[in-house]
Parts: C-alpha cells; structure tokens; sequence
C-alpha cells in the first residue's frame, strides 16, 4: 500500500511524507492524536493533523528551547514545561546537572501514555526522579504557582483549542508571576515566513508583560516553512547571553552549542520588519494566529 | 479546477502547493521547464520538477549567495554567474556600486527568455548594461578564462544531468584559475539535512583546489528541509568576514545583513560533524547527490 501523510501547513500548502504504518490513531478528550512510522524522518507524532515531531528532526527544536534560557540563566533549580508531553523538552533540561526540579504541565495524559509507548529517545526521561508530571491545565497551574520557578518554557501546540490561552498577555503576565527574581520565560512562536502576524502581536504582548522580549530562530525542517521562532522574555540575564564557562554547559547536542546561541539572536531585516509591524505580506494566506 | 504541484523533495517526501494557473509548460534542449503562477508564494520556477525559485522567498537564496562573497571581497570588480538565468543572483551583484562587469553564463537560453517575460522581479536586471550574457557551458566558460574574475557565483540546478560537472574538484579548480587574486567562488550545495553526503564530498573537493572552504547556511521555505548550504573558498579574504565599513554594504535588503552575514558562518555540531564526514543518517534515503 502506498500510504502518504499531508499536513495542511497553509491552505494552499502541503508538506506529505510516506508512512510505513499507522501505530496510534485516536481522538482524546482534546485533540485528534496519531503516531505514524514514516519513511523519510521515522515515528512522527501528529496532533490535530499537524506534525509536532519527527525522531528525525527533533533535536534541533528541543535543544533550542531549553538551552538557550538555561544557559542564559546559568543556575536554574525549577523548569516548569508548559505542553511537551512527548518529554523531549524535558531530557534537553535535564541535562543540567543545576536543575534539582522539572515540572512538565501537560493538559493531556495520552500524549503523555501514548509517547511513553512509542517514543523512548524524548518520553523516557519522564520517569527520572527530578521530573514531576503535572497533568493539567498549564495556564491555571502558572496561576497557581507564584515565585516558583527559574524558567517557564512554553512547548505549545499551534494556537488553535485550548492552546489559543498559551499566545497572550495575561498568560505572559502569569508566568512573569510566577517566575522567581532573575528568573526566564520562552516561548515557541510559529513560523516568520507563515506567521509573521502572530509573532508581531506575541511580541507586543511579552514586551507589556515583562518590558522586554527577545525572538530568536532555528530551522525544523518538519514545521512549516522549516524556519522556527522562539521568544524569550527575562527579569534579569540577558537571554542572548550564554552564561557562565563553556565547560558548564551540556556537550554532545547536535544543534546547539554557545556559538549558536549568540547567532540564533541575529535577526535577519525581514524579521526585524515584522517585529515592527512593517510586514509585507509575502506570502498569501496566513495561517495559524 | 483544484490544481496542486508537488515536488518530491526526497523519494518519501513531497512539498506541495496550489496552482492558479500554469503560464509556461515545455521541454527545452536541457531540461523540462514549467512557470506556475501559485497562490501561496506567487509566480514559481520549476526546472524537471524541481522548485528554482519563487517570488515570495527568492530574496534569501539570492541574497546570500551573492552578498556574502561580494562584501568579504570588498572591491569587485568583475563578477561570473554560472547558471542563474532568472537575473535574481545578478540582480543583487548589481547592488554593488564598485562591480564593473556581472557576466552571465547559462547553458539554457530559454531560462533566460522565460524569466524575462514572467519574472521581471529578477530577470529586468539583465537589460542592465553592465550584465553581459554568456549563453553556453558554464564549465567551458570558466576554463576558458583564467585570471578573469574577482568573484564566481555557481547558481546552479540539483546535482543532475549537466549541472553534475558544477559539483566536482576539476571544476573547482577550474574556478580558481579563473579567479584574479584575492579573489572568491561561493556555489550552493543544497541541505544540510538532506544531502549531507553531497556536502561532505564538495567540502573535500573544495579544500583540495582551494586549500580551504567555509560553508554556511540560509533558510529558504520552498527549498527541500527548508534549510540551504552554501560553499565559500578563497584566494584571500576570509568569506566570513564583512570587509570595508557598514557604509559601503547595500541597504535594503530583506535577509541579508553584516550581522546576519556572520552569523550564517556559525554551523550546528550536527553540521560539522557532516564536514567532518561523520554524519548519522538521521533521515532515510538521502535525495541527490
């Protein structure tokens, strides 16, 4: 059987790869979940029709939103990971030997059951003793916990359900609340060829939270556009520092490394444009946000 | 009618898109060429299927390859582009006030005819009168000129059919011949992500004609993984380096910046591993190359 996959990246486009097999396909009590065996990039978790990660790429997205504000920060003892249910962003934090606590706020326990399952290299971490599951809803428990944690890292789904909450000023107030003194936030924010509105208004909102807000980018070749944008907000360092000695920040990633920290901050003028809200719609059709 | 392209990127990957109308569809002496007009990224170059480029993102691919090369140089004078009939390389060679002659020398005149009637966004430039078109092999053009330029731009198709010469040590070395002192070649090689093995052996190739070869990266949306490698070597200067003050560099661009310019030189670990030759085949079935 020549079985494909297309993900709807905008109306008008499509990204398909071939799948092997099907391994989950269901509906929760919140989004459509599937997890496939492609070809090109390996088992792919898929959340409402819309790819989340790829054994194949993954690195380079999870790498990026932990490391940069771990390092910036240099001595965090509480992450708190709002989303990421595959754990991915949790193994990347854990590989600070600082952080004493993980506290992963994922809003759907069979994202969690179903990628313990079927993916080990991001979902295994989950069971290590710093790591502390808190099913439930991400925005209530940021609510909940003022002045609790070093770093707040926003591994959202796109803003569409219940993750529209997770893209606005009142939750970027909550989390500046619930971060302690010097403390970092960071947020996946879509794509600044597809989504350059939803970054323009994501950028406003943290910089009336926290007075500042920093966006910077990576490429993931399985998210739309293959360009990705992360935006960090801070009460103290300086996100597009790294911190500290070289020799204290984790070795053997395959994307990050301190030089790529400083680079990813250097925004190309299409980018500064779009923070400004001098966008040129360059490309038909917006989607998400 | 609901008309969609598809180019398959890799054999298990397809990037798709939808099609207004189809301006161009033909067979020329070298290569199937077709001009969609698509809704998401407007009018599109497609040479055997394969995306050249299109209007909404060209400026990034055309960009770096030819400012990079051209600010590190400083004081070009007389610039080759080998391929590139759509006019968008030589229109940013043009941005530079200090170069006296852009020769283009593509193998397929009917590229160039084409683009002049549906691209005038790249292919207007060609009228300029310090552009001279050099209609033939771009190879024999490069071993017939010794000594001749300040700069080479391979702005060339996949690594298939004639454009296969454009990726081997003979031409590299052809093009250092070519090159006056001091002089640069940059050539694009394609992804990081998908054509690692390719990249490793053009890395080999260059360093043996030029004794040394400095890659760096782009994104480019509507090219495979969306993340685009490009090949500097030297007769001096460093690629990486703006050269002369930020005064001299072309303003208004869209991508390209001094800044932007030095940050694309700092490669992921996973990136120098692959130029080192020790790449895990993270995705199945590596495309071209």
């Amino acid at each position: 059987m020549d079985l494909w996959f297309t993900e709807k990246q905008l109306p008008t486009v499509g990204l398909s790869c071939r799948v092997v097999r099907t391994l989950e396909v269901r509906q929760t009590a919140y989004q459509h979940l599937a997890v496939l065996e492609t070809e090109p990039w390996g088992r792919m978790l898929v959340l409402d029709g819309m790819i989340q990660l790829t054994v194949a790429d993954e690195f380079v997205y999870h790498e990026m939103l932990a490391h940069v504000p771990l390092v910036a920060h240099g001595q965090a003892r509480r992450v708190l990971v709002v989303g990421g249910g595959d754990g991915g962003t949790v193994r990347e934090v854990l590989r600070h030997p600082e952080v004493e606590e993980v506290v992963l706020a994922e809003i759907d326990p069979e994202v969690v059951e179903v990628c313990q399952r079927h993916f080990p290299e991001t979902a295994a971490c989950l069971d290590d003793p710093r790591v502390r599951l808190a099913i439930g809803d991400g925005i209530a428990h940021v609510a909940e916990h003022p002045d609790t944690y070093d770093v707040i890292l926003v591994d959202s789904t796109e803003p569409v359900g219940k993750a529209v909450g997770l893209f606005g000023e009142s939750f970027y107030a909550s989390c500046r609340q619930a971060l302690r003194p010097g403390g970092l936030m960071v947020a996946q924010t879509e794509s600044p060829f597809y989504n350059p509105q939803l970054i323009a208004r994501c950028h406003v909102a943290m910089r009336q939270a926290f007075g500042n807000a920093r966006l910077y980018l990576a490429p993931v070749p399985t998210y739309p556009s293959g360009l990705w944008s992360f935006m960090a907000a801070s009460l103290g360092p300086d996100p597009s520092v790294p911190a500290g000695e070289a020799g204290g920040t984790p070795s053997g990633l395959r994307y990050y490394s301190r030089e790529v920290h400083r680079a990813a901050f250097v925004l190309p003028p299409f980018v500064h444009a779009l923070l400004q809200g001098e966008r040129e719609p360059a490309v038909t059709g917006e989607g998400l946000g």
